[in-house]
């Protein structure tokens, strides 16, 4: 029995049929036009399982029967191979200005990506509830006017998410006890799929795996940035939630007692360090002369554009939150030994400036021999929350469930 | 099924056989005694791979026939049961002043439990590869003398140790680049089993999972104590090893910049702060008076006596210990959320007077309410990592490969 990506192994043998199903889908994706003999043979599962679970997996039309057959001796062989082309998912991603849709297809092609500017962190939950499914919907509706029938939808939040997809706590929006999947779930009246929600930093992290420059890595780290740095870890191929699902906490490490005061409260934690809203403070300490920023975008730009002409004083601002970047990533790579950590969103923007002393810190820092092999780089992946949203959608799928249609 | 560090899972479709050997043995350890029909019908496996699975099974003494039939309609079936009683393994574990033997059945019950007074940190790694040789073959002779065959041995060491049992840097033991395992292999002249090492805290937390008082949770951290200071996580029901196997590193996190300088050469480590020689030297300043340190114990008999006797310096040291303590754990608990963190060897010893300020520490320094569930306790396990050793050297037949006489 294969261990499958994001979806605990089976536990007990009542989840056989499931897992039995996923091998057959894994057999077919890898090694596609392939027999049901073929399967049969090659997995160790029996002909009448094979054909049971193919024939679902048809009438699904996650695969289809090719034209072709098998050149043998014998009666010929029709051949298999994945469909999914009929299917799409969905993910969002709530962040400090904007919020995103993504969809793609069985196949992971991006079918949409589409950015709202919103300040979630300036509004109520409920608000955001409504502005989040209403991008939905008009995604949704994009989607099915394709042809395609939506799989499932999980939505990324930069807080804590419990398994249930609810957000216990995320000081970066002021959220407290928020049921954000379940007050979705309702305002889309009925959906036909499952949706659900989690960190935005497990769904880059799931995103990198799938699609990013280290795609196939067992064990990444993606590192968010935006409004709440968190930390989305890949371990043994699987995405690390915790017992509670609460894994991931990061940006509330203390790394500098006399530290600027952070949202949650503490004293120089990474977040009230390098996040994207203490960045653009501490550099351009002009930018909310005109009151609260709600579009951090501009501001960004005109850090790049200040670090580009070698402002002194954004050159070495950039430089000590490289530093705590590299503390914290050296922390990562003594504690989890990932292959790659690698920096999301405005941290990937402003990689050029912070890597170089990101990654003095954490040869420095770790304790591990050349940190243990771990490698820092920036994240080349766009909207990765939201792709690994819809990546997340689909793996009920790829861990062997049916479509509920 | 659980993961090891010398047998990683099966990634293809190639190993099926091996898994699903692996199924079967699971499904007779939950369901003995049971017949070859229920296994077939409860797994999807067709009969002939299950018959000749437990066939394989049977001949290798891992499966018995009972004398037992099942009562239904038809020719009568064998009813099977674990055997396992003819097989033990073997776990070595290195501290700061012994030398630890353990062997187990392959039922998990204890058959020896050795100690030798030894302080490995004294001497070079070749002597004490030699003391673990000869422990071994003591311990295996014994073991042999009972009519029982050994089928592994996995040794634990304080430091790092990479999948092919080499130890990278275990700066405790002032070891650099010791292939231990190949060493110990080597120095057992061909033993018919596999000979691995893993680090003292992964072997821990493997120990904890399936035999500590948190048995079965999926979800835990062996916080090992001794000569250095190591995190074993078992996340998902799996060890977590990291891409080069060298996860685990907390001992060297700089809780206190000006703290007292640790043997790896930074400032205020968690090892420098919480580790066995460092509690000794702080809270016992005339203990090394006649010489280095090689037998912790009466030390630390002496500490929990001053502690019984409220001595006000000691009990104000074990406090900061404590929050030292509480502070590396709420870090565990914010980045893997796990149900439980377990406190061993010293830190177990002492936890009467660390856990009130370290638990303390906990609630307020993790970002996550209520420490997201990540209970803190002492572990009720001794001579926890040899025993995960054995375990750990049972775990290739329990993930379906075979033993090998």
């Amino acid at each position: 029995m294969i261990s499958i990506h994001n979806e605990p192994q089976p536990t007990d043998l009542g989840d056989v049929r499931v897992a039995n199903r996923a091998v057959v889908l894994r057999h077919i994706r890898l090694h596609a036009p392939c027999s049901r003999a073929d399967i049969a043979a090659r997995t160790g599962l029996n002909k009448a399982t094979v054909s049971s679970l193919v024939g679902e997996l048809i009438d699904k039309r996650l695969v289809r029967e090719t034209g072709l057959t098998e050149n043998r001796v014998g009666r010929p062989a029709t051949m298999l191979v994945l469909d999914g082309e009929p299917y799409a998912a969905l993910g969002l991603q709530v962040d400090a200005d904007e919020l995103v849709a993504v969809a793609i297809d069985l196949g992971g092609n991006r079918l949409l990506t589409w950015r709202r500017a919103f300040a979630a962190a300036t509004v109520s939950p409920a608000e955001t509830v409504r502005a989040l499914a209403a991008l939905s919907r008009r995604a949704i509706s994009r989607v099915t006017a394709q042809g395609r029938t939506v799989l499932g939808l999980t939505v990324g939040v930069p807080g804590l998410v419990d398994p249930a997809g609810a957000v216990p706590l995320a000081t970066a929006l002021g959220w407290q006890d928020v049921p954000v999947a379940a007050d979705l779930r309702a305002a889309l009246r009925q959906p036909s799929f499952a949706v659900g929600a989690d960190t935005v930093a497990n769904l880059a992290a799931l995103a990198e795996q799938r699609h990013g420059a280290y795609a196939g890595t067992t064990d990444l780290v993606h590192l968010t940035g935006g409004i709440s740095v968190g930390a989305g870890t890949i371990a043994g191929g699987r995405l690390l939630h915790g017992a509670r699902g609460l894994a991931g906490g990061i940006g509330h490490l203390r790394l500098d007692p006399t530290g600027p005061t952070c949202f949650c409260g503490g004293r120089g934690c990474l977040t009230a360090l390098v996040g994207l809203p203490a960045v653009v403070c501490r550099l351009l300490p002009d930018a909310d002369a005109d009151g609260p920023i709600t579009d951090y975008l501009p501001e960004l730009e005109r850090i790049v554009a200040l670090a580009r002409q070698d402002d002194p004083t954004v050159l070495s601002g950039l430089a000590a939150a490289g530093r705590h970047v590299g503390q914290a990533v050296a922390l990562l790579a003594d504690l989890l030994n990932p292959e790659v950590v690698l920096l999301g969103d405005h941290l990937a923007t402003l990689a050029p400036w912070l890597l170089p002393a990101a990654r003095a810190t954490l040869t420095e820092r770790t304790h591990a021999p050349d940190a243990g092999g771990c490698r820092l780089d920036a994240s080349t992946l766009t909207t990765a929350a939201a792709l690994g949203g819809a990546t997340a959608a689909l793996a009920t799928i790829e861990a062997g469930r049916l479509p509920a249609r």
